[in-house]
């Protein structure tokens, strides 16, 4: 049973409805009369090194309701990954301030230093409960049919490919649009969902989930070119040739790594530079652009799915109960059940921790180059009720009268 | 008075309102029982050299309207610019199709191609009306208060900035984001309209109305993130030297030009990647990050401004109900009469042709880094009622507990 006091942290990347999740775990642990206090450390694991706590009890409803519906984490992130040293330092501040339940919402990496920490407390005794709350852009997490911030994300992706397809339909060309997304393609295959029309793009969709060669690459649009006269691409940031080698790295004249040794894939429009620069110098296409979407798609206020939001926030309130009720570690994990209901399960740490989900092969057209219905259908509830819906004229064309010959 | 048959095109670069002004002429000319045909000519003039026409007359209602919520330019557009051989052969298709008055909605590019238009049909006596609708999301045409597409894409922008001010104060770092507009600063200026508290972002601001030197750059960023340990930049794409040279050609190996002689500055990521390696080399600072709105900014479908909806709509109205009553050519503008109201008027086209409107100093703060007050009240108005405000945590830190000397 919970009691005491309990924290909550925010790891990794933001997303559009982080703060619903905290602000669940907030709100339902208020409610619980064992315990006397809900703190917030600031920068994840950081905070909690530093002591940085916010005292979240004296937090109002009203306030909390707002922060929820603002994106990107409120009490802060951080992309550090604790080694034994720094577990060391957590556990000096968590056992000074009294603290024996740690909430942490974040990805992959976030639940493997959840991992990591609960080894280390059962090394010294210290009696810590820790439960993941999901949540990535990237939809990469195992044992989840999705994950808290992807569906905001894929409408981005969505909204922004139905929009240059239009864009790129006025004035023809080819577009290139870099998509976040590590080593699943979940969100660069969103940018299908837009589609209305059977000539719409993406005309073709690279996802890290199948080998690139900038060869197939030339022909390929140069086919789709010769077709329609226009080409849309969506491109994963992490696409990679057949023996592994990230295209975006082939440019960087230094990688910069992170904590977790990432390459950085995002915050740089180097891969679509490269990208449309091969087909200006390989095709006779004379209007090539190319986009990299950025920080845009998981950060742009006001482009966020309603189911995704109500997720987020059931993903922190289960989080809180599972700990009162079950008494083990674990990551709060999302299970269809329905067409469409979501389940709410608590599945042991190690089998989410640190591992990696891409997409299946279900999901993607024999062609390599596009999704199919079966992802359609799988996203397409994830985005809420307001989707935008294109249309075009309608009117016959006039009949020619001049001869130009 | 209009009769017989009127046409109707769209040029220059898309925006999320250009179907409204044509849905606006559309339905305006349909009432007038002397109009015989209402064409719209598709990709701008090289549809009517084509004779490439729509009998919009026979478009429904019901499509019209829902097309005219749909972003860019569904008749197609183009960068083509008529010279004497060019206009020669738009007579010769306008003649044969009897087309006595032409509707073209597009920004200081249309205009100018409009001007030429109507000294030529004088010149062999042919008798055309011109009527320029105003569109840029640059909102850089003179006359106007401002241009309908401009407060569409200001909102997207102060939304995106809005976002990554939120995730970059999550992940502490520097920031940059490059903004669409070539002369004029409006469009990078809304960056600053999603600012709420007073250390929000975008903390500097670099217009092409003024000089951009590096040193300087790095000065101001190493300034701001001394002070607040993180920095938002949002950066016009035509910043320039004090002698005029672009940034964003200083890296091109050759430049992109297009038939109005203008470089290529979107669709590529270099100058972001430019200012952010020039950091990344002058600083200490570990974490800085770059992106380029692209397209996005003037393509996205569901960000729109509903004022600028309605005044696109009305622009293209009141263009079919001047040529009919005063009997003159003109470009369509828009006039602020009260706070906030908008009149429109029929210019002369030389006021508006080929001219560039760029931002006033009283918008400009004297840092020349940032925007005054009076363009934040200028901008309010335009981007619609729904904009999202983003919320803070106010509790308080918990005291801490450690004694870390």
């Amino acid at each position: 049973m919970l009691k005491g006091k309990v924290l909550v942290a925010q790891g990794g990347g933001p997303t559009a409805v982080i703060n619903q999740s905290m602000a669940g775990v907030v709100l339902e642990a208020r409610k619980y009369e064992a315990i006397s206090h809900v703190y917030g450390a600031l920068n994840g694991v950081s905070g909690i090194v530093n002591e940085n706590f916010l005292d979240l009890g004296q937090e109002t409803q009203e306030n909390l309701e707002r922060v929820a519906e603002t994106p990107c984490s409120a009490l802060g992130s951080t992309r550090d990954k604790p080694d034994a040293a720094y577990c060391t330092e957590i556990f000096k501040a968590l056992r000074a301030h009294d603290i024996q339940t740690f909430f942490y919402i974040g990805g992959n990496d976030s639940s493997d230093t959840l991992r990591i920490l609960t080894e280390k407390a059962r090394a010294v005794d210290y009696p810590l409960r820790c439960i993941h709350i999901p949540k990535t852009i990237d939809n990469d997490l195992t044992v989840n049919d999705h994950t808290p911030g992807y569906p905001s994300a894929a409408k981005f992706v969505a909204n922004a490919f139905a929009g240059v397809t239009l864009d790129n339909r006025a004035l023809q060309g080819v577009y290139v649009g870099v998509i976040m997304g590590r080593h699943a393609g979940f969100l660069t295959a969103a940018a299908a969902l837009g589609r209305k029309y059977p000539d719409d793009g993406p005309h073709l969709i690279y996802l890290p989930e199948r080998n690139f060669s900038t060869d197939g690459f030339i022909a390929d649009v140069k086919r789709v070119f010769h077709q329609l006269g226009r080409c849309v691409i969506a491109v994963s940031e992490g696409i990679h040739e057949a023996d592994g080698t990230h295209i975006a790295t082939k440019l960087a004249e230094k990688h910069e790594t992170d904590a977790h040794g990432n390459v950085q894939l995002s915050g740089t429009g180097a891969l679509a530079d490269l990208l449309t620069d091969t087909l200006k110098k390989n095709t006779e296409i004379k209007r090539v652009r190319g986009d990299t979407f950025g920080y845009l798609q998981r950060s742009f206020m006001g482009c966020v799915s309603d189911v995704d939001q109500r997720e987020a926030r059931q993903a922190g309130t289960h989080g809180v109960r599972f700990a009162n009720e079950l008494g083990r570690d674990g990551s709060v994990t999302l299970h269809r059940v329905a067409d469409y209901e979501i389940q709410f399960r608590l599945s042991p740490l190690a089998d989410v921790a640190g591992k990696t989900q891409v997409m299946d092969d279900r999901f993607i057209a024999d062609s390599g180059t596009d999704i199919t219905p079966e992802f359609i259908n799988y996203l397409k509830p994830l985005v809420g009720s307001d989707m935008r819906v294109p249309y075009r004229l309608q009117a016959p064309a006039v009949t020619k009268v001049l001869d130009k010959g």
